[in-house]
């Protein structure tokens, strides 16, 4: 009988799972030394919640769930598997009127996707967001980017550029060139800077007929000198018009000088009158995050977004929030085979010497583990030989063995595996020279 | 516009999540603590996977996954969600034969069955699951009993009872009787002694035409005596017949004494033989686990299954394992208002004293975060009495205030919101108070 995964997903066998495990309790650290509180909403969701709030794209690649009993029959479907967390997000806002604000909530969890799978892109994947919900404050914006820059950190990637911009100030962009009324237009190819290049951009401006002095104007307003944050705020304040752009200017001064001192590194900190980031959904404050030296886009993103969680209510519900790229930092840690300080593995192995020493075997188990340490306790009596092989396998740190010997001295004897060397001692001793 | 949750789903909100998380960690760490490595599996399968694993009634409850594209719009179904754990187990060993055997895997997932939702019945639970694959030693066994009673104790249910007692057992039961034919209709019968008491089994037994002999064979059997575990193991080796019978009572025993060698109390160790668990799925040790003084059944069981795993491939596969009901252990602690160490909660709250102090805050919350605490940052500068109001609401241990006084003193004034007690003192000193 031959038997296979669902197309596009994947089991995590152990190997994966350390890591896997050791990113999750390495960000979870960072959340909640921030405030930020876990929130778990169900794998699916009625039908009608999801529909239509992902574009006609979106709304095709949402996994649909066959009503049970009668009207599965003709096909009827009444629940979806989640899409992403941010929806299910405003559903809870919207049915939870006591939730304390701000609501600071963190959620890991896996999102479903009917997308053609390719490399990297799977229709079951972990998504990793963190959002404020319930304040306009600079302080909330300024908290997400440290959120980010600690994760990241955290992670091992201590060098990294956390890119600002503000949505008021594209707004401004399309204004100031005269295209206020194809404003989504101009941003959709702007944001292709990245994959096209400027002229690919000027290119694509002028096929769709926007008047080359339109042009010129975009180029004068982005190509922002290199010299640092306050010169390149200074020069959109400058080329932009606009009775909002003071204050977005003075926004993003503000949440930069706040970031810093919630310690995110200064040269972390980066303007970048390009980045567009979305179109529809953000309002304020938006970011992109990247790592220096490492070939791979961005690994996350957000950004204030002060429409969205309100849908389901009659209510305005301002929020901020950031969306980590968990599934690509995952990839990189696994290629360049970075290890996660604490990334549990087994400590110590217990060999079986022989059946009439099964016992002295489990007791030894049994006071390691009350000590706190990860055991492995052999199952089956063989040839010592073997189960030394097997403690290596596993990558067991240390083999504890309890024979005839160590019996009669009272002991065990350890062998610390990366070494070789052997001892035999009292336990109290092992236990401290395994936790090392 | 009204919003809900899909019929039968919850919510988990922070102060749930909390516990949950608690729960997890704990559990988590005795399963690493045994040596067991976590395994996440995708949340559906192919349909095929899982139609045909868990009898007529199992199927009906089955979430199915409409068809994306052309087929979806006849009805067609090509996936399904994960019914339990075992199923997607026994799919990763026949795909992964070079899986290290034996593979000690630990799982904490959501499985979903669309049953009638009812009080603590949900359409979407959370399952945990230890299993030993690829090993038929006794050492297996009692490690699993190990796991149970020193997970129970992990979440504070430190009375509790392990009720023993093995397949073959139940099989020779039913040839003693004089009923070897019809074993599995007995058998259910004998299960439903928790709920129907002895008189009740008794009536149904000769209503579906059991004989009266064989009836009280059956009790002559089961009423074991309540003198220990030794002689009820003794009772029954007399009582029973068949080959079979000696080699499982003494691989009982075999399996307590290690069980008591890795640590389980002795009190906690009984042989039950009435207990069936199950029926078909079953071939050697079975055991369900209560809780002393807590009127709740089983909160978990499980036992040797050699069979199962070995479904999708041309390998027998032994294996044993354990399920905690993980659900019902959380509703307890829910119910108890017991907390569990080292869950987690904020800190420290840092108050803004006013717009000039933004910063002296945010570097504040920053080097407390640096010192590996939970730091809430007031979002927004408002009245003081209101920001300790909200530290107080998300359950704070103290309160960090850095104004004009402390900027000028080089300290922070700091509160603990249990006692009352303030003080201002330097940075370090309040990082120490607060880690206690």
């Amino acid at each position: 009988m031959s038997v296979h995964l669902a197309k596009g997903t994947r089991d995590h066998l152990p190997e994966a799972m350390r890591l896997r495990l050791a990113v999750y309790d390495k960000l979870r650290h960072v959340f909640e030394g921030h405030g930020f509180h876990a929130l778990e909403t169900p794998a699916f969701e009625r039908i009608e919640t999801l529909m239509g709030k992902y574009g006609d794209e979106g709304s095709k690649l949402i996994f649909k769930i066959l009503k049970r009993g009668k009207g599965g029959e003709t096909g009827a479907c009444d629940l979806a598997l989640r899409y992403d967390l941010t929806v299910p997000l405003a559903r809870v806002v919207a049915m939870n009127p006591g939730l304390r604000m701000p609501f600071k909530r963190w959620q890991i969890a896996p999102v479903w996707r009917a997308d053609r799978p390719a490399r990297g892109r799977f229709r079951e994947f972990v998504q990793c967001d963190c959002d404020v919900v319930g304040s306009k404050s600079a302080v909330a914006d300024a908290e997400c980017l440290s959120v980010a820059s600690q994760s990241l950190s955290a992670l091992g990637f201590h060098q990294h550029r956390l890119r600002l911009n503000h949505r008021v100030l594209l707004h401004a962009l399309a204004s100031t060139v005269g295209a206020a009324d194809r404003e989504t237009e101009l941003l959709v190819i702007i944001d292709k800077l990245d994959k096209i290049g400027r002229e690919g951009v000027t290119k694509e401006l002028l096929a769709r007929d926007f008047e080359a002095a339109a042009v010129d104007k975009v180029w004068d307003v982005l190509d922002a000198p290199d010299a640092g944050r306050d010169d390149v705020l200074a020069h959109m304040e400058a080329q932009l018009e606009g009775d909002e752009v003071g204050p977005a200017i003075e926004r993003l001064r503000e949440v930069v000088e706040l970031a810093k001192a919630l310690g995110v590194p200064d040269e972390a900190l980066v303007i970048d009158p390009t980045l567009a980031r979305g179109l529809d959904y953000y309002t304020g404050i938006v970011y992109e995050f990247a790592l220096d030296g490492v070939n791979m886009g961005s690994v996350g993103g957000g950004g204030r977004y002060d429409g969205l969680v309100g849908m389901f209510g009659k209510r305005d519900v301002p929020a901020v929030g950031l969306s980590l790229g968990i599934e690509r930092l995952i990839v990189l840690l696994e290629e360049e085979g970075r290890t996660i300080p604490g990334a549990s593995g087994i400590d110590v192995t217990v060999t079986i010497v022989n059946d009439a020493h099964l016992e002295h075997a489990a007791r030894t188990a049994a006071a390691l583990r009350a000590a706190g340490l990860r055991v492995e306790l052999v199952l089956e009596p063989s040839k010592l030989g073997k189960q030394f092989k097997h403690a290596n396998a596993i990558g067991s740190r240390y083999v504890a063995t309890v024979g005839p010997d160590e019996v009669a001295a009272g002991g065990i004897a350890l062998k610390n595996l990366t070494s070789g060397e052997q001892d035999t001692l009292p336990l109290d001793d092992a236990i401290a020279r395994i936790r090392g």
